[in-house]
């Protein structure tokens, strides 16, 4: 994927990227890495990559940052690169979630863009607080959530919103996974650990890990908001402090129904995250395991199984696809698809110029509907199911 | 499919079979007919086919029944083979459900047998004054949830049954079709209109006549009953009378829970029964449109796709297989294990000895459960989705 | 599947059916059975089921059978029931391959119709012995190469006969199978024991047993027929003495090519009977595991899952299907299917009217094809491969 | 995938890589550079992109390179960088087949490393002159028989190799694809242009570009050597000038067989590659559209599908492993691989050290092998389909 609008095939300058989080024995960071390495439109530069000075040095040399950029914690960070010439234009927020919010605070108000992991914070008051900060400063704010860089939920979503699926009566998300069918937590595992600690993560369990990507996904493609939902959220591992499992129905405005199936104990699921958008005249189905592939029926018409590339699959795909139809892509190139809608959106602000409207990414209200999505389905489930609007 | 206790290798004389609906037009009837006739156990000989002698005597000739016992109604049919010598001994009522109720009345009342499809009938005071009507009588019951007789369900209940899944968590129903997407109801389609029609159906539409099947599915698999829904019942097609979609969420005894999604309206589906359950050492998927497979996990381990007939499969499957493995068994060969149950259990019957314990069909407490189903979604909706219990 | 041409509804005579083979312990016989029973147009009346009349009678008594109709072989039963006014109209042919020729030849020269099992016979000599005899007899005679009975397969024909394909350019064929990955047939396993042997079998193993379904499938389909092909036929299992595995190179009449692989010791695969066929218009993949589904690309569309019953499935689909989209129709429906195509021609025969000229079956000329097929791959192989012309 | 052997946590300096072709409109050297980039250990410095200074130069900055690194030809650039004490340490060769003879030629005369795409060259004369050649050089020659790189296929091949598979009977092979269906090539297609021209391809049409590929696979996942083939090598397509379609049966050294199909012209496939393994104890199937999976099944137990980084994937799939199960890697994550495992052998080479003994890659000795697959195939057919000897 090239940024549109290069100057006389003279290539764009990279955007010099920070990092906090993503140290040794972190999952996300490197993924993060990956990801903005992959198009070429990143040179990561600076780091706050674990807790301490000595980790984060130790981290950042296995990087091959240099040393003077290894920073003991984000604000340092955020002080020592807005302070230097050649500083940090973007950071990537790689953290457990309580550490969203300060983090993306202190880059916002310096003017560094910031790429934040989701769900946005560990709760809805930083999350509104955040937007704020975003809203006054020029800097941008992208939300990782990875899945909408996919080409087929991309044209997923440019059926959706050409009007392919007729009316949009009813949206279907899952996000099943059994990891967490055992309480690992208790024995050490590091992801699992912070992702079912209150203090770390917030209110929700599976439902602000996976059930946030769902909801994310379910109105990214289909357009539509929610009005309000009741949920029936459980926790099944015994002595674990976060929900585990959920179940949602939902109401969106304008009258479609939908459900949501969260879970981290559903045995036989890795990361299955699934979407079924069904209209008056058509209906869509996309799983993340296979993401090459979109399922589409246009009422009345035999099922149709649209490759990314190949026939069938429109202009909103294609600008996100790298290589040949047969051959996959995968979860990576979504993310690196991610950055670099992020970096055409910096590098149209660096020169002041309009962002090419097709750059489509998570925003920081996204981020809040998420945050709400969860407290609202905490709210929910203990008024014992009762209809909350979010 | 042999029935069991053949005396001396010598056949056991056929069971001589009534039918009540299932004439010209009809779709079930005509299901029915061929289950009856994979396994060689029944004769068809009398029929109540339609609504009037004339047409039911029409209906008859094609089937090659004998003229005289060709009826005008179930009353006239019950009356006069039961006072035959060689009168029906079983009975198929295969009408809309309002007539479930008097039918299958007055054959058990005669003590004649009755196979009657789902789902029992058309509203739960019919359900209850029915069953009292078979704890009565002589005769036996069976009601045909057809999905029952599929080898991986059978083989996924024995999974469930012997603790193969561990504790149950999560128990994931859906029944999904789009041939009611438009108001075809409205333009002379016979299935529509009887299907959407309050006065031959009951009070479900969707939830009726295919959540029952999904909800009978999941408890016949998991083992578990019902404690409590919460519903948001709709119907999406303008003038539809009866609801074309509905999401469920279940609460199991025992703390299971559950999701149950049936639509007549998700585009791009035909018969999409799923049926998924989760439990603490494993967890199964199984799907009514791929019958002969079933997913298995056993937590931590690989995936197996078990095959009817193949390795893995076990003693409950192994019953009610006819053909050897990757030769697909169908929608007829499961309805005709329904009916091959049912000779077991007649041909016992009829000799006064015990039936076979393997032998499994569905019962009359099974038909009030699918009908208590169908009457608490729409109570539950009705309250907005407050809990009912069922 | 109804009989097209009903006399003002009344239903048409069952024909009067005898069996030869398929007695206790038999595979297909069961199978034939079924078959015949599906759409009810036979009644089966008598049987040489085994090879002594002490056996037959024990069988035939099972089957609910008069013991007079239970013979001790198919000349007596050819004898006596074509001197019975109620004889048998037509006669089912399910023994081991070398008794076909004798067998078919007896009920030919009396007027009675033969539906036989496949490969036509154990050797190309018999197969055009029974040639000239059925072509003299007055009575019909039907392959049972079941496969041309699933609705998919009968639309895929439709589509390549009325150019959907364009120029069909290639044929991929395979039948794999894993059940004589050890060496079954000499721990006594009835069906590998005389499916191994020359004697019973002739000279084809895996190409005789499964190598000429596959084969007659690829040109049904296609509606190609073969000029000639190179095989490299073998025998892995140690002791084995038909072949277990074949690789054939194909050239078609016209100029496409295909190849045809068909083994019983690849493990993993239960019945992988899979069609491919490309043209310059379109391709289609049909594996038999899945039958209710066709693949079918037009070149430059998207990729199109036909389903039995659903959007885009022809006619000739619909002629042969029972029930609705979504619900799996399975071997046992495809092989009734061939006895119901039977039914109707040998309903016309009856009445001396033409038959329908939709109705399809294999014939005695496939047969000829079949055996021919093996006897050419076999003589190719002893040539080291060598194109040999059949 | 971080290469073993850190010192210190430190990390290893970049390799410093070349580029010969790769130039604006060309398809795989941008997969190349995406490849080599993903892993994050070499830096792309200098280019002879296209057959122009002009025009490597305009690709070249395009790229980011220094003008005064971006040559006009590859003998330029071999000589400049040999001469220069930052030269680059690594060349990627990624021009048409007719080039990488004299290009590899020329860097490893120099001792730079090269990393070449197949087929290695456009004839087997090429092909044993520049195994002359990299036998005597001190660098490295690594060639990109990218599905090598894919974790199940390493998962495989560990099956194979450690008798998982039992003796190894059968082996099938195939890359159909459609996109050379029509004659795009006298259109201006410029990947179609080059790859149907024997000038620039050598004598392989689908053979080369593609069943090298399959071949390649096929071999490495079951450790067998070929020893002989028989080909039926066509052109479908009027006016093209090299075989786009090829039937070939194999047999193996030791006794297993084969067949291998590639196609161009196989309308409804896009790149289809599939490999499937049967040996005595056990069967594999992958399919390079959907990599994540493997099919695995014990002879006598229940289907596996096996999964990347999920249960039963083993240590070989692990250490090509980037990111969690469920979550898919794709096309450029396998190439990656390849080009993480030449920077390991690269840096073992840069210090002396040896190499990891788990780092796999194609050699040249591939290489020769897949041309005189080629040859063979074109030999074989041209003599009718002799068997030839490889």
């Amino acid at each position: 994927m090239a940024i549109e609008g290069k100057d006389e095939g003279m290539r764009t300058a990279k955007i010099r990227l920070g990092m906090v989080g993503g140290g040794q024995g972190a999952f996300i960071g490197g993924v993060h890495r990956m990801a903005a390495r992959l198009d070429d439109h990143f040179d990561l530069v600076a780091g706050a990559l674990s807790s301490t000075a000595e980790k984060s040095l130790a981290s950042g040399r296995e990087l091959g940052l240099d040393p003077a950029r290894c920073y003991g914690s984000f604000e340092e960070m955020a002080e020592k690169e807005a302070a230097r010439p050649d500083g940090i234009e973007a950071v990537s927020i790689v953290t457990p979630n309580h550490v969203h919010y300060p983090a993306a605070k202190a880059f916002l108000e310096r003017g560094i863009h910031v790429i934040c992991d989701k769900p946005l914070t560990s709760n809805l008051e930083d999350a509104k607080k955040l937007k704020e900060v975003a809203d006054k400063s020029s800097a941008l704010f992208i939300l990782t959530h990875n899945y909408t860089g996919y080409p087929m939920v991309r044209h997923a979503r440019e059926l959706a919103l050409n009007g392919e699926l007729g009316e949009i009566r009813v949206v279907q998300m899952e996000y099943p996974q059994d990891w967490l069918a055992e309480p690992i937590e208790q024995t050490g595992q590091k992801q699992a650990a912070w992702r079912t600690d209150p203090k770390q993560s917030g209110a929700g369990g599976s439902t602000g890990d996976i059930g946030t990507h769902a909801y994310n996904l379910g109105c990214f493609v289909s357009g539509l908001e929610l009005d309000e939902l009741a949920a029936d959220v459980h926790t099944f591992v015994s002595g674990r402090k976060l929900d585990d499992n959920a179940h949602v129905m939902l109401r969106f405005k304008g009258g479609a129904k939908g459900m949501l199936w969260c879970s981290q104990v559903a045995t036989g699921h890795e990361n299955g995250l699934k979407l079924r958008v069904y209209g008056s005249r058509g209906g869509i189905e996309w799983t993340q395991a296979d993401p090459n592939y979109l399922w589409f029926t246009r009422l009345g018409e035999p099922k149709q199984l649209i490759t990314r590339a190949g026939a069938g699959a429109g202009a909103a795909a294609a600008r996100v696809t790298r290589i040949p139809s047969g051959h996959p892509e995968g979860y990576l190139e979504a993310f690196a698809t991610i950055y670099t809608e992020a970096a055409a959106a910096i590098t149209a602000a660096r020169s002041g110029t309009a962002v090419d409207p097709a750059v489509v990414y998570p925003t920081i209200d996204d981020g809040v509907r998420g945050v709400a999505f969860v407290e609202a389905c905490i709210a929910s489930s203990k008024q014992n199911g009762a209809w909350v609007r979010v």
